[in-house]
């Protein structure tokens, strides 16, 4: 999605080889025009899969994906993170890792909001690892429900969470692909196709 | 606004005299549709205010903050809460006490996004005892900014944030203001009006 890539190219800011800054628009300050055309496209890409539930996580997630349940006039659900888990039977729970903060926090959702016949959209603001998506699947699962795919905003393509995703049979739409960050400048996977082909 | 009110009354729990769930619809599981009635109002209020920055805090204040920043041409900036305060110079901090957890949270925002001169619309989906609202104040300070006012989601109007608010000159605009939750049901301030009149 070039507007998304135009944006990443001059607001974002490349902090090391693994991490990439974008509180200028996406998680902190929120430019709300390029999330409805981000959401836009997701539901594009998913119109025709029948989706019931537009799932993410707190908070990056809920920007990027209100337009997208929207416009697929689906309820939008955010999974909440917790430190750490009062025992309730009323709630999915899964442990997510994250490799940035070294810790463990629970996600949970309500068994409310998501059952057996749901068809899921899972949305998220970044796939790096993929551990926040293997969570997600987790909870869908509990739930007995069934994942259409992923709706990614950035994908760092150089870490290892699509490779997983799609071992596992998912599909994966990621708005903008980052082959690398190395010598603090963005190169998207598709230049990097160009400058080879 | 009677959409919102309905929602509440038809799709609303109270817990308990103080509490009211509505995760149904606004903090967990998200109506958009609801949510983009909401942001287009706070957007119709304050309409001829100049408005230069929408700030909430995360995660049940994005949603409805969303449509809001869009309809206003406003970027939107979200609080962060955090457990521990990491020294940081390059953000605004301020304490926001919660009665419900009996715990003190940092919010913190970057000093990029807010700056003498921004005129601020505070969005949050609950006024109750006002300390969320405080905290925010404090941080629109921190920047020399100015306050246009604030947009509620749903006001408790039987504890003290709005008198609070008020009291230091602030406009307060509450989509919902209830009166009580007594005896497991919901009273509208103007129900209780109209009842008196």
């Amino acid at each position: 999605m070039e507007r998304l890539k135009q944006a990443i190219r001059t607001r974002g800011k490349v902090l090391s080889d693994d991490v990439l800054k974008v509180d200028t628009f996406l998680n902190h300050q929120i430019d709300t025009e390029l999330m409805i055309a981000i959401g836009k496209e997701f539901a594009r890409l998913y119109s025709e899969n029948n989706i019931t539930k537009v799932l993410t996580i707190e908070s990056s997630g809920i920007a990027p994906s209100f337009m997208a349940a929207t416009e697929l006039k689906a309820p939008l659900i955010f999974a909440r993170k917790k430190k750490s888990l009062t025992m309730n039977h009323d709630v999915y729970v899964s442990q997510v890792y994250s490799f940035t903060k070294r810790e463990t926090n629970d996600i949970t959702v309500s068994k409310d909001f998501l059952a057996a016949g749901d068809r899921v959209l899972i949305i998220d603001d970044f796939l790096a690892n993929g551990q926040a998506a293997l969570g997600l699947i987790d909870i869908v699962k509990q739930a007995n429900a069934s994942i259409a795919g992923f709706g990614i905003v950035i994908e760092k393509s150089f870490q290892g969470g699509r490779k997983q995703l799609e071992e596992q049979g998912y599909r994966v739409e990621s708005l903008a692909r980052i082959q690398s960050l190395q010598a603090g400048s963005v190169t998207f996977v598709d230049d990097f196709a160009a400058v080879r082909s």
